[in-house]
């Protein structure tokens, strides 16, 4: 059984709600005792192991010394294909083109679930970052309340989204849109790209329309997980 | 003498662009050889050392592994303290009270320098990150394209920068004003607390108004560097 560590209040706070018959055990640390309670007691009514254990044992079970006291091995989520034939019907889905930091995933999972974006596609390419054990503690819980999806051929599927979403890729190109003059009057599938790369061409190529954040110009562009932020806050369903 | 190691190629450009004086000396491995060529030129020509280096080595000289192939030694900045008698005159300023995390004021002062914010003044207290290889790093250049100030006494400074600014501080009370909502008409102190705890109360009872970002209430807050970039992107000046 493939399982996931998953580490520090909020994220395990959001699993116990979220899905709490995916929880095989806690390990907490003397610090987070209050705070492990209620976990713990959830977990005896269901006879299920938790344990409070000492620092170093704790960086050893976490698999990190990032654990604020709290660890929760889970059984790891499947991350289902997205059907092009039975597509969720949401205001906005967002678009992972090979997003390969753990850390960038988590904040960009973090900065949906607070705009209310709660469809996630990740294309599941080489070097593409996976819901893990990082991308958990960073995203601070929001994973849970996300629906994640994979692609094998994101751009047939964003031909086939096309007649329900506007597909839009994120850019620096200076044809492409600012994101103040964006419609807002449809579903929108926004595409945002790697950390160095950006949007693959052939994911460009299957997306309408292309957006920017227009900048100062003293640097080029914004970290993604920052332009994810402004994107999300820009677009997001009223 | 202080000195700081930049690394990656968009902060050394920046800072062979921005203070060609400070700089030291430059390591390089093979993978970097053709874009270290224009520095090493002109070290040559101020007769200063530069150096290729096997990976291995590279990794020692730059303090870390994540160097792209490119790491120079540059005296270190001097931060001054801002002085509330002769404040800088900017349409914004940007504030930052404790962040602690230097991959985050990294990632801030990238999202400053993209939206044209260029004065960012750090709040002296322990524990707030200051400007260090990995802030260099992460900024991708743009720290180079600031000017840093630090302050001693926040909640005094605020208040002497009243008449010019409007001090505004982000926190996640409801009173405080949507963004959306904050008017423009003057100058504007913005002001992002610390990671966990947010903006201290004496910053707080020093600011004029509070702003926050409207959110679903799936997840409590945005990370701040995020946080950091809504704002900038809906406040920064015209």
């Amino acid at each position: 059984m493939q399982t996931d560590t998953i580490c520090g209040f909020n994220a395990v706070a959001a699993l116990f709600k979220r899905r709490p018959d995916s929880v095989l055990r806690l390990f907490y640390t003397d610090q987070a005792r209050a705070a492990a309670g209620p976990f713990c007691a959830e977990l005896a009514r269901r006879k299920l192991p938790y344990r409070l254990l000492p620092p170093d044992e704790m960086a050893k079970a976490a698999g990190t010394p990032h654990h604020n006291g709290l660890a929760a091995v889970a059984r790891a989520r499947v991350v289902p294909i997205m059907e092009p034939a039975d597509p969720p019907r949401e205001k906005m889905i967002l678009i992972l083109d090979g997003i390969g930091n753990p850390h960038n995933l988590g904040a960009i999972a973090r900065s949906a679930a607070f705009f209310g974006v709660r469809t996630l596609l990740i294309n599941h390419v080489p070097g593409a970052a996976l819901p893990s054990d990082a991308v958990y503690r960073t995203s601070e819980g929001a994973l849970e309340y996300l629906d994640l999806y994979r692609s094998r051929d994101l751009p047939t599927l964003l031909r086939e989204l096309g007649p329900i979403y506007r597909t839009v890729a994120a850019t620096l190109r200076p044809g492409a849109i600012p994101v103040a003059d964006m419609p807002r009057d449809r579903p929108l599938a926004l595409v945002l790209g790697n950390e160095e790369y950006g949007v693959s061409q052939a994911v460009l190529a299957a997306c309408r329309r292309e957006v920017r954040i227009a900048g100062s110009g003293l640097v080029q562009s914004l970290n993604v997980a920052q332009a994810a932020a402004v994107l999300l806050h820009s677009l997001r369903p009223a």
